[in-house]
């Protein structure tokens, strides 16, 4: 499917990237223009914006930026240096400065700049036909369950925002549901809001503005919806998988792992082959970003008059930790569909590439 | 031990009610005065009053209450019809009113009003013993635990709120800990937030106040807390039990047993034997409340002029769903901590009372 971003999460503007920026959503639609390497790893640390293969495109786009004015060596590695530490987790994020690297030191720096740009606008063209075959790949699980459902909707489940918004593409998570629904597939999502920063609003409005039938939900109420019989299948993406299978994602997923495989309902990580970690050997491995407490006692919206805000919801002084991740072991994972095609988990090490 | 409540959750003042009105805590400490059936009636659905006991003991007030000028049996019928529709799945509610009736029905009309004070008055003494015993029984868990970490604290994760605010004493849930407390127990408390009412600031607030150390946290994040090895023990009260030992309790309770389930970790109920329901065969056969979208659609704190507000969270037109409960199957809970002692769910129909 050629899926057309209704606006793209990611551009160049000339020797800036123009992003969507994703504090102000879904209350409101703006882009910010990133002309400084400072600028880009602001966006990424603060999560304007977010989804891991969209943090590894705009780090990419990052080091083009960077390049502007002085390609050396010294001010390369201070790029990859800079970018690479804004978020632990997504490995994406390393996948793409990795490639920018090998791509760049072997060049002159005077052909750097332009290399940069090159081979970052690549990275999004890739991840755009990468979301298009995780959809392809997921449709096929999809059209299984409506012919076992007899015409009835595909009831899905997700978790935090794994659509058109978190990539250059379809999404991952979400990519087989705009296929089934382009497809005339009946689908309906069942959308967790993803406390503490209610991600589940982005994957709302995608999903509204595209037509796609869904309901939200606090993320307590995911299991007795699985419980209950009223979940076809559970679908999330994924900001490291490691060899093993073991799968970091938004935290609250490991929960919604447990729901499922508690009720024999399938769950499935839809995510690129660069989320892979090959030198991951397994859950316990994978760094978690802590957030810190702020972003748990405070939460954003539209106040009385309609416009955006913000409200505290604890009192001064009350403690509170944030893991932004949790893991979910390879053996709660169904399968985890990549653009190669759905691998079961113990299975992902065999697609390991010859050359890493 | 002798737990007084820092403020009184529900008092008699003449013909009236008073009682701590929980939608505006912690924000704010306020009483409400309910003088009438109707006042009572809506305070229990609006959550005013909150907690599977408090709502039994309110419930009964509400009985005395509505027989103060006409304590004929159609008045009589009337209360008890008005106050057993205001909450669907607390047991205790329709547990306190039948041992109305039982008191008040043998009775003729004119000594309805006073007799039904005294029972009223009884069910909140007793419902204070039975937190205290709750708590006797729950500390002995806990000690086991504290003398197994060698003076390290307990780490103990629960639910929603089931402290004093919850009951007319010390809580089901939060009584073992207070008695640890007291008892020179080291203990620290994972507070889940509770989404959409967010009544862990609920057990927050009881915490703080008493001293006892605690950390706040996203319902999300209880499961990697759980499975980093953070958490010992895991209680939680309940709204029902059925007679197989399934609980209904605040909806996230289930996503927490699993997570305990999966790390080896103890998952305990604590409630009086007047929550577990043994006319209920199973979980299955509970009924769930949806209090309906707009509670997770907005949410209530303080604004930047530190004022209590409610911000919207999500746009006009989300379609949203909001089970209040959900129900944690038997198999998943080590054991139901009641006044008579901890029992095994699976045993719990041994406990039944002859009369019944």
């Amino acid at each position: 499917m050629n899926f057309v971003q209704p606006i793209p999460t990611l551009q160049r503007d000339g020797n800036a990237a123009v992003i969507l920026d994703q504090t102000l959503l879904p209350h409101r639609v703006a882009t910010c223009r990133l002309e400084t390497l400072e600028a880009v790893a602001a966006a990424i640390r603060d999560m304007q914006v977010r989804g891991a293969p969209l943090i590894g495109a705009t780090a990419a786009f990052g080091v083009a930026i960077a390049l502007r004015t002085d390609a050396g060596d010294a001010r390369l590695a201070e790029a990859l240096e800079v970018l690479g530490k804004t978020r632990p987790t997504a490995v994406n994020l390393h996948w793409a400065l990795a490639r920018m690297r090998t791509c760049l030191q072997a060049l002159p720096a005077e052909a750097r700049h332009q290399a940069a740009w090159l081979e970052a606008e690549a990275i999004c063209r890739d991840d755009a036909r990468t979301c298009a075959a995780i959809g392809d790949h997921g449709l096929a699980l999809l059209h299984e369950i409506a012919t076992r459902r007899g015409g009835k909707p595909v009831r899905v489940m997700t978790h935090c925002n794994a659509g058109w918004v978190a990539t250059l593409g379809a999404g991952t998570a979400l990519a087989p549901v705009y296929q089934a629904h382009a497809a005339g597939v009946p689908v309906h999502v069942w959308v967790s809001e993803t406390r503490p920063r209610n991600q589940g609003l982005l994957t709302e409005w995608e999903l509204r503005e595209a037509g796609v039938p869904h309901t939200y939900l606090t993320d307590n109420a995911a299991g007795i919806l699985v419980a209950r019989g009223e979940v076809d299948i559970v679908i999330t993406g994924a900001d490291r998988v490691a060899a093993n299978g073991d799968s970091a994602n938004k935290v609250g997923t490991y929960l919604k792992a447990l729901a499922a495989n508690d009720n024999q309902v399938p769950f499935y990580i839809a995510a690129p082959m660069s989320t892979v970690d090959f030198d991951c050997p397994g859950g316990e491995a994978i760094p978690i970003e802590d957030r810190g407490p702020a972003e748990v006692l405070s939460v954003s919206g539209l106040d009385a008059t309609g416009q955006p805000g913000t409200i505290r919801l604890a009192p001064d002084g009350v403690a509170a930790v944030n893991p932004a991740f949790d893991v979910t072991p390879a053996r709660l994972i169904t399968g985890i569909i990549t653009e190669l095609g759905v691998c079961a988990p113990g299975r992902l090490i065999g697609w390991k590439p010859r050359s890493a």
